[in-house]
This record gives structure tokens, C-alpha cells and sequence, in this order.
């Protein structure tokens, strides 16, 4: 961490950062220039509040040299994490594809749709219990009442089911799902990211809609400090000006991670646009841009769909991108298993 | 509620929709232009989901007349809403100044400074014991043994407490907290804010930094939806590409609000700005923007702080500002009481 | 246009509204709610001020349902421009590569670049010959000297060139060039624009780092509404709140531009995220997000650049990856010719 | 300027570097680390392009230390500029309010607005003679003779005039303009500010609704560095996601501004909002956090106006605002004169 401190400044607060840096174990190294004295903070600085120094009067800069995040840190664990989820992998040369209705809404439903997106190439279910919902009088998903028929479909099919958790106090109830969701909104839940780490659960960590690369790089440092090491990172837009799309989805965020980190990352194209018709060449550039995988909404009757429905493309429209992927994945070195 | 059709839309996905709003319970108004229907829906839209209808096929636009919020809306509630906290009122023509250090750190350390805010002119103190931090190696705060500590302070000052939730798990430990604080990250926490709805304590609600005022006004009402209708709203900065400033000050807001609810709205620029330097100008700013209080941290000794100690001003800084505001008050027609 | 107007209004102020929405030539349709009026504008709006109306007092929303952009609309003009550049076409099933170095920097380095970019399957040759600089101190390009060496470049090669304008005082110097590129900072440069329009010369029209896609087809609509409608829109990023990147790329802008207009569409990726090492991902992701062509960067040795050289790939990387997007270009129903 | 650079990195890259920055005629002081090595770049960096240098392979981070602008750069000029319009000043303890309507229409309008407006405590007279508008096909403004009423509305009331400029090729027009404004869209038009740095013309320099406080000031710095520096700031509201006004109104960049630079700085409320019943709280606002000035759009007749009319409020309710900050000043130790 290299810390740039105004000469003109107070003698008394420079020592007080110092002695403040040294109490956290750290060594200083110094350089004095003419406007400026440049301190370069040596040792493990992933305690260190960025923010706070950088805020101090005397306080010109602040860079971090070593990134915040450790056990997500690919300079730290070189080779990619490959996480098997019932015996379909995550990371590497894998690629996965997840698919299945935005909402659980009854046997008949979700059990059809199970049986349709497998046929169509999809290797896990998705289909959403608890559901985060702008508004307190829409719709708030069938709850612990969708996951058992989420299970009821995983038994009919195989297929490993994948869904979203909004509280650390419904864990009992995410005993049998194979892979946890923490939803965009819950990103920076901390207490429930702790928990979470705690389990022995993969758990799918969407992107919060304004957050950096590295805060999400520290959310998964949440899990994974705690013992859990298997997070699987989502990309799925990030809010910015523009209104045509919900959200912008972050591509170059793709290739950006796989420098950063060793975790796999999916794309979830119809969250991020919320328009049906741009999930075939949002999920073609996903794979373009280096995605581990695709997590996408299909309906089997999306007028009927009790919300979100009409992001969902229909099970023969996800088999004609299924069999597109197919042959792109060869240029990427990747492959569907 | 209006939605444009496209004309050359699918007729059965057209009826489709009309049986899915009629379902709801609500009447459509038919008026066929030339490339374009538009159906005006009447009747309590708040429970449609204005995502889902956009994302159609066949829509061309929606645009919501009636506010999907009611409990937090003007129209139903034209009179500001007045909440009284251990005699200090927010809302209406009257004003408070809430202050204290970012973390509590010691009995002596709360005690002292609470004293010395209450002596510059402060009715309320503040004070993190749950703390939420990007990352999980930084320290997360007292937690409960902290909001032992401010209760000790107001038992010695007479001072209502505000401190911060993270979690419902905790919620046994604020039994005796005045004012419960939402940060930012947990605005849309909507697990949370159900059980926070069910106490009957004031609640301070943080603007998420990246979620709009209708956004923020629902989150209100998840917390009214449940019963308790005490809302505190508090603008504390949004994230925007300037990087100045750790995140931009949204005083329009403000007046926009005062408009759209009957709730009290609080600023905090402390956080916002993340630069005490910045904190009085922007105290003045907020008041001549027609805010009902402010939030300020204050610390007794800035360079010690645990955390975030260099946004902090000093009391004597804090009681310059408060002389200033008690001057302006009187052409914004409010008064500290 | 629907308006939607408060019946609490003034109206007088309705009177005043609809009396000069009349005098446009507009006719209005009448639809009076229990607590709103719904104004039904029929006619050509496109001339009519949306954020006028929205700002009245009066007034709770405005929605256009027809688009503000005619000449660029897809709904009058339902094929494919299809733009010729010396034999190489943009839009429809065509893709086009360019290619090149971010400035011209002498004789010798142009052409050897362009015999080495066109080696390795680029089409027509792009080179700053005027730099836009954020500081006064930086290179500012060799300006119409860098003209006259891309003309030689030009006829050593036989690709035709793309370089970019600055101000329309310049134009005299353009008179060789084959498509002049329009940057992100002056995409609302209006009155640059319009002299454009009033050539004879495909325009590449750059997406500023700030506008909304409609804001960036009104600056489209303002070239071909002088006569001009060879239109290119160039993709290149927006403003973002993420730092790894110096802008985000918004490939959803791809799909999203094919519905709403007929112009062909590339993608920057150098630009856009300033790091070479994002360009190969972002290239393929840019093909499967329709893109109808690519403007790469590419230096024969980018540390001696004397701008933005580091954003640029060396020419063999350049010719890895138009082989893997001849591949792909089938998938998407494109060729390279 | 300090540049982290990777120690696995191309040992000839970092001399291709280093060589480099040699050649700018600047000295590097080495600090070899375990995983990298700090180069301390000695000398005048303002010219060096710090995205060229981050964006290489082998680099880091790079930190600015010295900022890229000089002449707009309070360190080399630390008592504030005061610049002299007519006997009004802007900047140190001096306050103006600039007032007029969106569009000069005809001679009896602007004659009537700038008598209310100076009756109303307005000291300088603003009017759009040239108007940006997003569509081609609205009204562009009366240009060449809108600059002569507002010359007819100078001579009646004797108020210095302030108008926009778009391009440098309509400079002879604005011979007897008293400041001339260059709008958002045009703050990194780089050859206009060239053109007008050769002019001795007070320039208010309109911040671009997307861009950076830096950016600005390399903005004011092209204009300083060719001679000319009498640039006035204009903050007027930055782009955000928040979509209840038309852009978010950064008033924190004027404590920022105030540290940074010695150049006056105005505010326009109403643009940024869009909205005019936010006018007044904005202008109060402004006035808190420190302006110099407000730039207000002020119309005798709002429905009529031909644009942006509704953003304008009444020279009745100007006088209101004006006689508060009358109030106000003294807190903020200004004065208006």
C-alpha cells in the first residue's frame, strides 16, 4: 500500500497514521520528496481501511498494491476452482448450463418445465422460492413450499436444482438444494454471507447492481473466510443511465475476473436486460467473452407466468441457443459437462 | 396505469395480458389508434408488476399513474407525518441533530463524546455497534456489548440512541434502542424490513447507494406494510462515476421527496462525502434543501478512530456548524426542537 | 404522446398546454380519470419538446409513443442499410474489420501497420490524425500531415481509411477520406453534425461515454436529416461506476439498436475497457451480440506508441482472432466481405 | 506520479517504459518490493498520459501525485480570481445571480424579462440565442439575432449579457458579449476551447453532465493555456440512474472545487432539475455549500415559453429566493456586489 502524505501537513497527524500503521504489524518504508513524502506500507494490508486513510487531511493517495481479497485471489491459488455440483463442473474447461422458470408456482409447472429445459440441454434447474420483491404487496414466491416442489422435480429429473435464499433464518430449509443463490439486492448482506460460509453448500453470488469488481471479490472473501470455498460468481447488469435495458449486462467484467480470481463465473442474460429477445445474443457473447456458464429463464407458457415471465424465452428458443453454444464453446476450449 | 400494444402484435398474446390484469381485479379502458392501442388500467395497480408488463412482446411502453407506494404516500396522507423521539420531533417544522462516532469503542470513549455532542448542540446520539464492512477482515464493530456502552451514554446525557441493524437475529439486543438505523447495503433487505414492521420502534432508513426514490419509498413501505409507520427517511450519497467524493450527495432529493411522502427526511453527509472538510458546507446545503434533521459524525479524538474516524468532525467544529443552521432555520420555516 | 395531467391542476395552465400543443398542428384525444386526464397527442410529435411538457406543473408523466427519430427508424425503413466503403459493405449479412494504430506517427509506421493489419484480415485502415486529448499538454496528433500519410497508407495498400473530425473548420482536409469518424465528445457536437450531413461521406458515428441510445440515434438523425444517411454507429462504452475498466462496454446496445434502427453497428473494444489484454474476449462477445463490424487498435510495437498504445494488440494477435470470428460469423448469419 | 509495476512483468518492457519516460525529460526513483517495484517519476508529469501507462501489461496502478492542470490549479495560485463583468464580480466574497429566460423570442420579451429580472435582484442577464437541442427537428433558437435583443436588452437596462456558444465559426457574433457560455455538451469540444482561449472573454464553462471534476479542469485549462483566464464554473447537475429529475445536482463538487482550484463557481438549478418548483430549496442549497453565483432561468410567462419554459420560474418568486440569500450570505461570508 503506497500512501502519499502533503509535506505541508501536520507533523503531529503523520505521526499519529504511523503509529496507527505500525500497531496493525505493518513496516514503513519512507520517501521524501519535495511537495510530498510517499510511505510504502509493507506487510499483509487486507485489514487496512482504505477509506479511512484516504479521507485524512494530510492525505494526498492512497493505492493498494495487494488486493483486499485473499482466498479469492488468483495470485494465491493460481489454478481455476472447479466446482462439481452432482457431477456437472463449474470452472475450468467446463461450461454449465442453468435454466428453469423465474418462479415455482405448482407441481404441474415446475416439474413440466424440468423435464423441458433438460431435453432442450440444460444441466441444472433453477426456479425461484423466496423472491425479492420491489414491492411488499407483489408476489413473494411459494417460499419453503417451492423448495419441496423444486426437490420433487430434482427427484423426477435429476437435475441438480438451483435457488435463492433471502435470510440466514430459512437455511433449514435449503438442506437438500444443491446450490444456494444469494440475490443481487443481498450481495452486501454481510451477516447472511457469514452464515452462508458456514455451510458446505456451492452458493451462486450474483453481482449487487452497483457493485465493483472488487466488492464482489470481497463478498465471496465473506463466504470463503468462513470455510466455505464454493462460490460461483454471477454476473447479471449493473445499473447505469441507460433506459432501454434494466440493467447494462458487464461482459468485459468476464475476462476481467478470470485475471482476478481463480472462482468460475456465470452470465444471466435475462436478468440483466429483462427483455426475452436480447437472451440469444446476450448468452452468445457471454460465451464470446469467456463465461463458465449461462444461467437463463425459460417458461414453458410465458404469458401465464406469475411474474418475470416474459424475460423467459421458451424451451425450443433455449434449445436453439444451446446448439449454438455448442459449437462456439471450441473456440473458447471449453466444453458442455 | 397506461399501456401501449403495438398494433401488430400477436391477438392472443393481447388477450393473454387483458385476462391477466382482469384477473387482478382491475378494469381496462380500450382507445385503438392507428399503430398503437392503449389500454388504461383502473383500479389499485399497486399489486402489478410494471417490469413484467414492459418486458412483453407486444408492449410498446407502461407508464404508472398511480405511485405503487400508499402508506408512505402523500396523496393518502397529506399532512407530514410527525415522529416523536423521547421529545425531539422529526418532520413537520421541526429539526434535529443527530450525532456521535462511527463506532463505539469504549464506555469512556461513548460517554465523553456524548456529552461533548449534546453540549454543541446535538438532541440525538449516534453510534455504530453492528458495523458493515466491505471486508471481512476489517473489524465489524461491538455489537452487542456496543449498544450496552450507548445505553450507558444516554442513561448519563438523557440522549435517545440511533444505532444500526444488520440482521432480525439481533433484533432482541435493540429492545432498548430509541431509533433503529438500515444502513445503505440493507435497504432492500426485505426479510429485515417485514420484521422490523412489526416493532413498533422508529426506524431510520438508509438510502441504498444505488436504488432510486420510488425504490427507497417501497422499502418504506415494506416496513409500513407490516404496521409500524414510523419512518425516518435519510439521503446519504449515491454512486456515480465521479470519484472525487466516495459517493454524490443527492439534495434534489430532498424537495422531490417532500412532495412524494409525509415522512421525515434526514441528510447524512458524513457518509456520503467521506471527507470531513466537506461535512459543513454540505450540513448548510441540506438544511437550505429543506431537510428535517442531520446525521453527523462527530469524534472526540478523529486520528484514533477505529473506523471511518476521518470523516469525522470535531464537537467544536460540530457546535460552529449547529450556530449556523440555527440562524438559517428560520427561512426555511423550521426550528430545533 | 400520452400526457397525464393532474385534475387538482390549474385550468387555465391545461389550457395553456393543450392550446399550444394545437398550434403543432397535433391533435389532442380527451380521457378524464377520477384523479387524472389523459391526453391521447396524435400526429407527428417529433418536434415536440418531451422534457418541456414533463417539467409543467401540471403534468404527473409524459410518454412518447412514437420514437423522436424518423430517418434512422427501423418502423420507415424496414431493411437493412447496407453502406459501401470501396467495395466493402456494413449492415445486412456483411461483417468488416478495421484496424489500426490509435495516432499516425510517421510514413514508415503507417504503412507498415497497414500492410500488417490488412495481412491479417482487416478490411480498411483506421489512424488518428486529429487526438482528442483531455489535457492541452498532450500530443494532439499530427492533424492534416496524418491525413496526407494515411492517403499514402491508402494507396499502398488499396484499404480504404477511417480517421476522425474535430470540428467542421477541417473538413476541407477530409476530402480523400473515406469514412470520417465522429468521436464519443462531439457525438452532440450539433453543429459539427450538421455540416457532416451536408457531405457525401459515410460518417462513423461514436456513441458518447454519456448518452442514451436515443440520445445517440437524435445525433444519427441530425447527420441524415441534412441529406447524408450513411450512418455507422459505433458501440464504444458508456461511463460506468466500474474502475477495472476505463469504460463498460454495453453489447445489449447491439441487439437493442437492431430493433429500433436499420444503420449498421461496430464495436470498439479498445476503447472500451483501455486494456489490450480485454480485446480478443470482447471481439468474439461483440460478434455474438450481432455487431456488423469491429475497429480494433492493433501497433506493430505498441511500447513506442505515442498514444493509447498499450489498448493495442500487436497484428498476429489481431489475425488469431479474425480467424476465430470467421468461424463464429456463420452462427450469427454474417460473412466477411 | 507513481507507477506500480509487476516484478514477473517482461524485463524489456519496463526498460521500453522507463526509456520512455526518460525521454519526457523526467527521473525515476526506483523501490524494489518482493511481488513489485515502485517507480517514483520525478519532474513536470502534467503531460504525461497516465491511461497510456496504466493500461500496459506490466503496470499496476499508476497515482497521480502532481494534478495534470496547472493555470486552473489552486496550488500555484492560491488566492481566489476574481473576474469583472461590467462592475459585478465573480469569485472571493463575491456573489452574482444571473437570470433571463431559456430562449430569447422576440425584442418585447427579452426587454421584459431582463427589466423584471433586475427589479428582482438580478446583476447580469442570460438568454439562449444558439440552442443544443437533442432533436433536429426542434427549435434551434434564434441564433445571429437572438445575440442582437439581447445587445437591445443590455443598452435598456444596462446588465452585462451571458449567452452560448456552439461553435467557434460563429465567434464575430459574440464581439459584444459580455460572457460567453459554453454548454455541457460542448466541455471537451477541444477546438472551441481552444478558439475561445485566444479571446479575452470571461467563459462560463458549463460542467458536461458526465464528466469528472478533473476533466472539467482540464477542460478550463485548454481555455487558460491559451491565454484567456477568466473562466467562470458552472455546476448544473451530473447524470445518474435517479430518473425523478433530469440529472442529479453535484453540489459537493463546489467544496471540492474550492480546494482545488481559484476559479469562481456558479450553479444553474434549473437545468439540472429540470423541475422549477425545485429551484428555490436548490438555490438555497447552493448558496450553503458555497457557490459564487446562481444562473437561474427566470420566464415572465412560463406556459408560453418556446422551450424549457417550464424549468423557469417567475421574477416574483426570483425575488423570493433572492431576498433569502440576501439573508444567507452573511453565514457563507459573501456578499452580493
Amino acid at each position: 500500500m503506497i500512501i502519499v502524505v502533503k509535506n505541508e501537513g501536520d507533523k503531529k497527524k503523520l505521526d499519529n497514521l504511523t503509529n496507527w500503521i505500525k500497531n496493525l504489524g505493518l513496516d514503513i518504508h519512507y520517501s521524501k520528496g519535495e511537495t510530498s513524502t510517499i510511505l510504502g506500507v509493507i506487510g499483509d494490508t487486507s485489514k487496512v481501511d482504505i477509506d479511512l486513510i484516504r479521507s485524512l487531511d494530510i492525505v494526498d493517495s492512497v493505492t493498494r498494491i495487494q488486493e483486499p481479497y485473499k482466498k479469492a485471489n488468483r495470485k494465491f491459488h493460481p489454478d481455476d476452482t472447479i466446482i462439481d455440483v452432482g457431477g456437472h463442473k463449474f470452472g475450468g474447461n467446463h461450461f454449465q448450463m442453468i435454466a428453469g422458470p423465474c418462479s415455482v408456482e405448482s407441481e404441474t409447472q415446475i416439474i413440466e418445465i424440468a423435464k423441458a429445459v433438460k431435453e432442450a440441454g440444460a444441466t441444472l434447474l433453477r426456479g425461484g422460492a423466496f423472491k425479492p420483491r420491489t414491492s411488499p404487496y407483489a408476489f413473494q414466491g411459494m417460499r419453503g413450499e417451492g423448495i419441496e416442489l423444486l426437490l420433487k422435480a430434482k427427484a423426477e429429473t435429476g437435475m441438480p436444482i438451483v435457488t435463492e435464499i433471502m435470510s440466514a433464518a430459512h437455511l433449514d430449509m435449503f438442506r437438500d438444494v444443491d446450490v444456494i443463490q444469494v440475490g443481487a439486492r443481498n450481495m452486501q448482506n454481510f451477516e447472511l454471507l457469514k452464515e452462508l460460509g458456514k455451510t458446505d453448500k456451492p452458493i451462486l453470488l450474483k453481482r449487487g447492481f452497483a457493485n465493483t469488481i472488487e466488492e464482489w471479490l470481497m463478498s465471496a472473501e465473506y463466504i470463503m473466510s468462513e470455510g466455505n470455498e464454493k462460490v460461483i460468481l454471477c454476473e447479471r447488469g449493473i445499473r447505469t443511465f441507460e433506459p432501454t435495458t434494466r440493467n447494462t449486462l458487464d461482459l468485459s467484467a468476464i475476462p476481467v475476473l478470470k485475471e482476478k480470481t481463480h472462482l468460475p463465473i456465470v452470465v444471466d442474460p435475462s436478468h440483466a436486460s429483462g427483455i426475452s429477445r436480447l437472451v440469444p445474443p446476450l448468452s452468445l457473447a457471454a460465451v464470446g467473452a469467456g463465461a463458465d456458464g449461462l444461467i437463463i429463464e425459460v417458461h414453458n407458457n410465458p404469458p401465464k407466468a406469475l411474474c418475470d415471465g416474459a424475460q423467459s424465452i421458451t424451451p425450443s428458443q433455449f434449445s436453439a441457443i444451446s446448439q449454438k453454444i455448442g459449437v462456439m464453446l471450441g473456440l473458447v476450449g471449453k466444453r458442455m459437462d
